[in-house]
């Protein structure tokens, strides 16, 4: 059995977010125990491959950090907030069955929590497993818990609603469907193995029977990791790099941005270390954006398709120039351009940690890709995150004929559960 | 950038199955360039993790054999069919449209094989590229390409159209949606990143526009390379290693059990090398088989959940000893037991090569898991390969109680275009 060892990180495109579990912990060991082993060189992508037909295959692979990688479930702040994108993901909303409270809901985060520490470690349920990631490693699994503005009213916790979870406000471009947007109750479950992701998505059901109902359930996916030849942040369904400007643990302003403070206080005291999420469905049209030449999806993005890097120069990482101005007497990166309305300089610095997963739905009843965006959100507050950028984007995104929001989420996932505590217990409890 | 190199398969479940790709000779290359460097050993997979929370993360990662794996697209036969299991596929069939006869066809055939041989070496298609896939290697990529029976009178070639097409009979446990079944015209698509088995998809989709338009979609998944610790035949939805009866390359029958032989001559003359794909997307009725116990369960099966070992004993690949009774005077392997009714024996030597993907397009119209199997079995002739075996599994099977066949198709996949040629040139130019 081998062990191939990746010198860096496993998940392509989640640049700047918190690892809850130290790989580089994990090379350390490995390093110690094998030294001089880890193969650092460059093979280049396409040339090395030969036709043998006939060949019998090699025998299946052996654990790689792919499965081998664990995200810690207690902690400060929930798992799969800063964990790295990975390469599946499912998205689960409940409404609570008529009857079931807040004692019932209590009991269900309860074993919510212990299955989401037991699963994230690998192991089977408790209880009957259906068995289906039996002989996986632990997958870089995470299970992320929330609360839907109408959980509070049926579990008599009205008093205890942050603001932060008032609606939304309307966007022109929203055509949303209210049978698969919000819920009072939201999980959100990613992993880098597909059946990984799917027995847990199982065993939340399993867990939820009696107390609460399926609302609705979406699935995504990113890329494989050590698909790519270069760091890349992630690209999404249009072929465009997305995520460039997300907020990176690394800046200071960082937890106050995306993490409700510890001196949280009067409704949302319970929120402290916790974030709130935006989920929105966004479909793609993209025989239409198939139907622009490049250069025109460029000024639609205002960035190169091919590395991200703005119009007005540099590399992916280069800041957008605003002002820079072209032969024609433009700004090179046109007033409409996407990048431009939804850069923090033009949003008096709201930020949101974009966490997406793409979805894939086959055909739509219209004949065209039922593919887009599973876009999840996180900040400190909505109200300086998303909804100033989407309020600028409605009024003028070049990228808005090509894009329609479908469904609509706000959930308040509170911190991370001390070890012996249950996810939501400050709010349950206290 | 560091390249992680496995000395043993990428995909996982396939067990002896052709790899048209060397990847003996990818690591004969890396070891000769990095003597030495090859990481050797093992590491349990759990318990390796540590929180530490606030890390930043590590850089992206860079391409590994995920990525970098080639598979051919000229060659005795298609590739897709013997291929390892990828984790991501694509299912796609077309109906030509009002108009288009056999010249359209040719030139469509001729559009695709050109995009396959192209993506499958990881580069853009030709013309207008959707970048969706820019900065990854080829990532197993394939594309198999296959005629239908309806493919035949609309295009003149009736004459040519071999009995092996003509319809499968019905089946009791059958409840067939036709408008998701069949089609003139069959892609699958397989890779090992989901955004390269999109861009794949994308592309199908594009060349295909003015001659043939989409009939129906599927999307497929299974384990990703790298997440389990041991070799392991796959697993299924209802969490069974399933494929370990697998006819493999190594056997002698192999080839004539799998591919047209190259003396094939009458109306499949056309057909050498090339094999037939059965299509059947197998819905699991998750919740009524969750709700065995997993004792009930393997009785169901005739296997141990754990390893897929036989209930007479041994191991995984032990053969199954029908004749075996229990202290109850009653054969282990129960009579209707689905291992026993499917077995090779039990059915004049019938054997077929299943390569599925397991899918799961969410909450079905019924409430339930819109779950299962889209199964894909190839064999030289149906008559002597899914026919029987499904037809005794049609009069006894104990699983036949958890799943719904819901859509069929059957689809002529010619022998491997040679170089310079075109999927299907014999068929379409002779």
């Amino acid at each position: 059995m081998s062990t191939p060892v990746n010198t860096s990180d496993d998940t392509p495109g989640n640049d700047g977010t918190t690892v809850e579990m130290s790989r580089r912990r994990v090379l350390g060991t490995l390093g110690a125990a094998g030294a001089g082993g880890l193969v650092v060189g460059a093979v280049s992508g396409a040339g090395i491959a030969s036709a043998v037909s006939g060949e019998s295959a090699p025998s299946a692979p052996a654990l790689t950090t792919v499965g081998s990688t664990e995200v810690m479930f207690h902690g400060k702040h929930q798992a799969g907030i800063t964990t790295p994108l990975q390469s599946r993901g499912h998205l689960i909303a409940f409404d609570l069955v008529p009857g079931a409270g807040r004692k019932e809901a209590a009991a269900l985060l309860r074993r919510w929590s212990t299955t989401a520490g037991t699963l994230m470690e690998g192991k089977p349920a408790n209880g009957a497993d259906t068995d289906i990631s039996l002989d996986a490693g632990p997958s870089s699994l995470t299970l992320t818990f929330g609360f839907g503005r109408t959980f509070f009213d049926r579990t008599g916790l009205t008093a205890r609603r942050p603001a932060q979870l008032d609606p939304l406000p309307a966007f022109s471009s929203d055509v949303l469907d209210p049978k698969r947007s919000e819920g009072d109750l939201w999980v959100q479950i990613g992993a880098d193995d597909a059946l990984v992701a799917f027995h847990a998505l199982r065993a939340v059901q399993k867990d939820a029977a009696g107390a609460a109902r399926v609302r609705w359930q979406m699935n995504g996916f990113n890329r494989s990791a050590g698909a790519t030849a270069k760091p890349m942040t992630a690209r999404n369904l249009m072929g465009q790099v997305d995520g460039t400007n997300n907020p990176v643990p690394a800046q200071s302003s960082f937890d106050q941005r995306i993490f409700v403070p510890d001196g949280a206080s009067g409704a949302q005291a319970w929120m402290a270390g916790g974030s709130y999420a935006v989920v929105r469905r966004i479909r793609m049209l993209l025989d239409d954006w198939e139907g622009l030449s490049r250069p025109e999806q460029e000024q639609v993005i205002g960035r190169r398709k091919s590395d991200g890097a703005p119009l007005s120069g540099g590399s992916e990482t280069t800041p957008l120039d605003l002002n820079k101005l072209g032969a024609d007497g433009k700004t090179v990166i046109p007033n409409n351009a996407h990048s431009r309305i939804s850069a923090p300089a033009q949003n008096g610095g709201a930020a949101m940690l974009r966490r997406p997963f793409s979805y894939h739905d086959g055909i739509g009843a219209d004949g065209t890709p039922d593919a887009g965006l599973l876009f999840i959100a996180w900040q400190a507050d909505p109200l300086r995150g998303f909804v100033p950028v989407q309020r600028k984007l409605d009024r003028g995104d070049a990228l808005s004929a090509f894009i329609r929001h479908e469904t609509s989420g706000l959930f308040a996932a509170p911190g991370g559960p001390a070890t012996g505590e249950y996810v939501g217990q400050r709010l349950l409890e206290a």
